[in-house]
């Protein structure tokens, strides 16, 4: 029995509270168990230098944690002056993955600003995000349609991320929380799309190492819990994601 | 008529979300109007270095703002590198009127970080702060002696802090939300005690100045906004609220 | 009596040798007792990007201490690569208080730079600063008008600082030294013109507050001890002192 | 056909030269057609703070490019005074690697640093940092043995790391120069033990996705590669190699 | 004739101002011709840690210029959050020729802080800062030992240091002020000791070069220069200069 | 008889392997005993800011070591966010020294990117990267001139640099390897023309001091090894030295 209960191809209770804050042209919170976080997009009317004058957009995403989203608090990266490993790696991971499902050139010379902020932290805060950014993403190029900004939509199929690992009691398992994440031999994340195309895989065996059949029994159980996430988008989003395929 | 309908000495509706987050020893949201702060309380059992062998403990304070929670997206000060003037003022204002109402020398050897985390901001959020991080300060002090970790009860007066400022046309008022502080000829934050002490006042005319007839129609308007958010801090508390007078 | 034997009203020996540095367009040493600081005034023909084309100019601030200025040597804050908050809020203040005695407008698209570099601290450098810096400025505009660069005279009023204090045996006491400052249960710190209007005003009881009565107490000495500070400027402004009432 | 002449599943040219600089205690050039990496491995006999008194090592790695390396120069990374987010995933994934083939109880109390240095770069330097670095280490570890400071052999299998991805005419390849880099669908890099075991796996498809089947066509000409490559890897280390299988 | 009419081997008129700033063990004030430099010296009890247990002190100095110390405003390296390399270059001349005049096993394990800070800048302010730092040098050893905390006198010569450069009018020339150092074809900086030994010898042919026989020349006119400052330097310090040699 | 059995006036083995890396415009690899540097130079068709508009190139240096070119592993300047004073002072003379046998108005608005990077140390590590620079650059202007970017040869003079100093008991020495380096009173380093002009001399006499007559022995021996060094320079250059004299 996983620690919270769970069977091992189980999500966490998963909820979107949509326009969780007012200023952002999209914004949501998303809660996968005790993990929970705050994803925004907002939209610039400029690209950065490298891309002015091709007359396409850009993701970018930024992520960071509240410092006593965790049971320890961390120190803020502002005090610290400079952005940690991790953080840089998720916040290029998560505008990756956004720019997978986007046609950018459909947007104008604009900047999508992705910021993932985690108010409270129990594991796969990175997967979360990149769920939760796809609805504030949607979201805020809606607004920007209706207002006439873009003229063609943009997103050609949905987003979502999710956590599998190899625990060594019981084996392979869905969605870990921070307690399964730290004790587990093999950790993975896979972003996918609603036609269940990879974005990204990333498989980290810290210690320890994995097989190819482990490898394929972990993505079985990812492309499930991917296909549920992909429903609740759905329905949060309403007549949203009819526009999205 | 004030912008949003308000009598000049109407404080906007406050909401107090307490334990809004898990992990840290004390934790509130606060709500003024539309200014959201998540204040949270965690306690270090160790003091920095220039106190350490004092027995006495200390209170530091942290502010940020999430880069959209304002209307126009702010750059991160962790990917600027460094923290700026602004922030830093607030940061220690909030420490500073934190250790008035504490006995340091009876929570021990310890840290209490205070974290206010601006996730939505409407004006007033460095006041806010200090009202909510007071809350979140009582919870986790409470936290403590329940575990044993301090003895005596070390919070002797309550503390809440409101903006007061003069508008061309209405002249003294009471909370200003954003568009009226952009607007402000005189902007003043006042720091007060349960039994009427200033704390701290920080008046500033900006291309602008005051004279000691106004400033006393100020803290006339102020004294009485901070009396209506001690009554809301004593609600929140419950029991709590007993112990400090 | 007063550590250094001066009455509760009596300001500390003001000296102010003009010109005191040759490159800068006004410059001036101010000596409050033995705090001194070099102020300069100097004057760049543009603004800083958020301000183009909006046909005035800008005032920024910046204040350091020479390593040495104090009785325990200080790190250079370009030795830790960042300026410390201390230093912010008092660039700010600075900054803040002068721009509120000039019409900006009337100096054109420049910015005015003023440094105060205290060579010797023994209390009260942020006030020593923003009354030298006063000086300084006029200075500055002075020549610029007498080299044409500015048409009409843009300072429309008197600008001093002073701080006052609550001393546990005195009670009120007026430009606290180092050693005042160092054990006072009240701080206070009052920007004034010469038509007495405040400007700033900053009070601050840390671990200790302050009543209603006592601050009217404070400012009533304050009011006097800027009184005498203006009288002084206007002596080493000369002729300078009749253009700005 | 590929734009060097090689079969989808051909290698570069891959060259060792063990022993390239002569102070650390394992070091080696390894050149994989134009992509040349300096690896060295520095034992250094106490571990971060976060690991002391738990009686067992670490290994951390450092990877740079010389500003000269690329095409077009790059700004070095100390002159803009931050790592940027590339080289922080790089390095993390070099330790990471290292890590899951070392047995860290075995080594004592002693930190092991990888240093990846690029002097040329043509595609692949993080997969040719990764098979470098463990000769490097090899021979660092076999030193430390003979000089008593290692007691048994800690060293437990073979590594090596590989990058293959999706090109639009050549469908899967292995091995990828900068250009082919550069033009691919799907970039993915493979980290395997000798006994074919996944340490890391890392699939990425930037403006584009993968499928399961896909996946597996790279999986399988990797798995090739390694072998390969783990093969010279025996070859440059000699006797030394007995002792990991 | 040269810019400022003196002869070719003339010095600027040298003033010594000493004990400027009251809280430093030992002040002066050095003003040779425009530039002014106030240098202090500090004693603090300890060392840096690569210097402890050895029963020695160390010597280190550090450099600054007021902003506007020089005809244009400098950006203060605090703002830049990091010292330029040449600020950095004179901090490490400065400590290195102090060290070589002084037996720094008799300071016990101390620190002795160099600050010199430019006030105002007309050339040679690095040569000026290291004749000024001597006195103060001399002044903080003598406190030092008048105090007990030093028992033996530890300096063992005079030093002082002077520029001289080749003009392209004048020739050899000493002691060049800015507009000379501006427009010289070679710079050379010399810091010698009171018994004609060379401490450093920096020759500098920016755009140009120089020869044996200039080399010569310049050598006899820094020589005779030295001689001057030193004869100075033994006024100021009156009975403190019998100590030295 | 000196640490490797050399004679005082002999220089250690020296190697140039040219084009060692093939990105850059001119690059080579120079080793004088262990001492090995990779010099390369990188041409930049745009001046920096303060250059604009004057129709002349510029040349700029940059210097590091891999963090184990020493003895002992040294943290990565990129690591620690800065650079240091010594590796500043370094470029600083590296460029400085280049600049002074090349016409930059001949080069047009371009800027040369001298990059020495030190795969190896053991002692002279500056003086070997000036020397092995001024190869690197001969190559890249030649490369310059061959595409018709550059019209007039501008390079009028060869250049080569070497270091010198006080032995205890040697005396004399030239071309200083790491442990004489380290052991030396007098430590001189020499940047002289194939004319015998002076570019540089920088003598430091750390913790000790030099005669007159020392400073001639000393210029002796480098003249010659600076005649030696060209010779070398020369033969590597082939046809491209004939265009310098």
């Amino acid at each position: 029995m996983r620690v919270d209960g769970r069977a091992k191809n189980e999500l966490r209770e998963v909820v979107f509270q949509p326009h969780f804050v007012k200023h952002p042209e999209g914004s949501v919170l998303i809660a996968m168990g005790e993990t929970k976080v705050i994803c925004t997009a907002s939209i610039e009317d400029r690209v950065p230098p490298f891309m002015r004058g091709q007359g396409k957009g850009w993701i970018t995403a930024e992520y960071a944690m509240l410092p006593r989203a965790t049971e320890q608090r961390n120190i803020r990266e502002s005090s610290k002056g400079k952005v940690s490993g991790r953080t840089m790696e998720i916040q290029r991971l998560i505008g990756r993955s956004l720019r997978s499902i986007i046609d950018l050139s459909k947007i104008g010379e604009r900047t999508i600003w992705i910021d993932c902020d985690v108010i409270q932290a129990d594991g796969g805060t990175r997967t979360a995000s990149i769920t939760g950014a796809f609805v504030a993403l949607a979201f805020a190029v809606n607004k920007a349609m209706s207002e006439g900004k873009i003229k063609e939509w943009p997103i050609h199929d949905f987003l979502a991320a999710i956590s599998v690992g190899v625990d060594e009691k019981e084996g392979e398992i869905l969605d870990l929380c921070y307690q399964e994440d730290a004790g587990a031999e093999v950790d993975m994340n896979v972003v996918m799309t609603g036609n269940h195309q990879f974005v990204e895989l990333q498989g980290t065996g810290e210690e320890a190492t994995f097989s190819r059949e482990q490898l394929n029994k972990l993505l079985d159980i990812a492309e499930n819990g991917i296909d549920q996430l992909i429903t609740m988008q759905r329905e949060v989003l309403g007549d949203i994601a009819e526009r999205i395929k």
